[in-house]
């Protein structure tokens, strides 16, 4: 058992590194960038507020579960701004390398069910997973919608690149979402000359 | 369907803002003080990780509901410090009001359904709640430990200290993490002079 609990303490210390990965978009109110350990508990809210709105019927509770580690390997990875420049196959190649430190931290059986559970996240076929990469995928948008456009124009954000690269993801696994947030980002880019 | 998620996405929006309520304990790393976004985060991961140490069998996934909204009221009410002094009726009332405010942004079947939750947590009567409470006070020690020591020296935390604030509390819930984490607190303060 001390062993047991030993490695389960030495995991949960490794997760608190995820509160110092910085991500792309800043706090609502634009002061500072967000942290991937706060991303991760908002996600996690995102998803129990709006689990009606998922395409189809989710367990909730492992979406949630998955959210709450889906960032996890940016310990060792970093973050990858949806709207950034990177090969995707190294990025992979890091994240699974990541995934075999952090997850190998825990009990064997813990590791391999926890490990389980971010490979389905990553595969993005199963009913919960499409649900959360959704969500994953939304809360960054409100981010910038509250935050007045936020970090889209550093990006060089088009209308056209929010729709291939997020709203169709979000649109997927929670097509009512995307319907509700598109119209706010119609809005936004009306005001402004297109980038 | 567009009133229902106004209302949502404006509480999920107005969450936000508890990654800028500071706490009285630090990251790991003792960089900076943690906020209580990222500490609910982690005492969801905590919660999912530790679940098997339970004092009675609990259904995670409410543990985990619990845990992610039961800062929330910090928003308008502020964090209070364990090991601070502060006047426990002043702050409950003030934690109410919260309450009301913020799950009241909700659509009124879903705010009553997370302010029910809340209640719940706050009356720790239930084995599901006095889990979650357990799991609450698990985590900051781990990361004064990690810490070596953290804040406890500026509070004047003494070794008795702990077991009645936290020792109980946490042995109601989880008494294995307790026996766990006081042979380690031991071991601290065998190090260091009596405070």
């Amino acid at each position: 058992m001390t062993d047991r609990l030993a490695a389960q303490f030495a995991f949960l210390a490794e997760a608190d590194r995820l509160k110092t990965v910085l991500r792309a978009t800043t706090l609502n109110d634009g002061s500072r960038r967000e942290n991937s350990g706060e991303h991760s508990w908002h996600v996690a809210l995102f998803a129990m507020t709006l689990a009606e709105h998922a395409a189809h019927p989710v367990d909730i509770g492992r979406v949630v579960s998955m959210l709450l580690i889906h960032d996890l390997v940016e310990i060792d990875a970093g973050d990858t701004p949806i709207h950034g420049d990177h090969d995707p196959d190294v990025q992979a190649l890091r994240e699974r390398a990541a995934a075999d430190r952090v997850f190998g931290l825990l009990p064997p059986d813990q590791g391999r069910a926890f490990r389980a559970l971010w490979n389905e996240f990553e595969a993005a076929q199963s009913d919960d997973a499409i649900f959360a990469k959704s969500i994953d995928r939304v809360q960054p948008v409100l981010a910038n919608l509250e935050n007045g456009g936020g970090t889209w124009p550093e990006y060089g954000v088009t209308r056209d690149r929010l729709e291939t690269r997020v709203g169709t993801r979000v649109a997927r696994g929670a097509p009512a979402l995307w319907r509700h947030l598109r119209a706010r980002i119609d809005a936004w880019f009306a005001d402004r000359p297109q980038v």
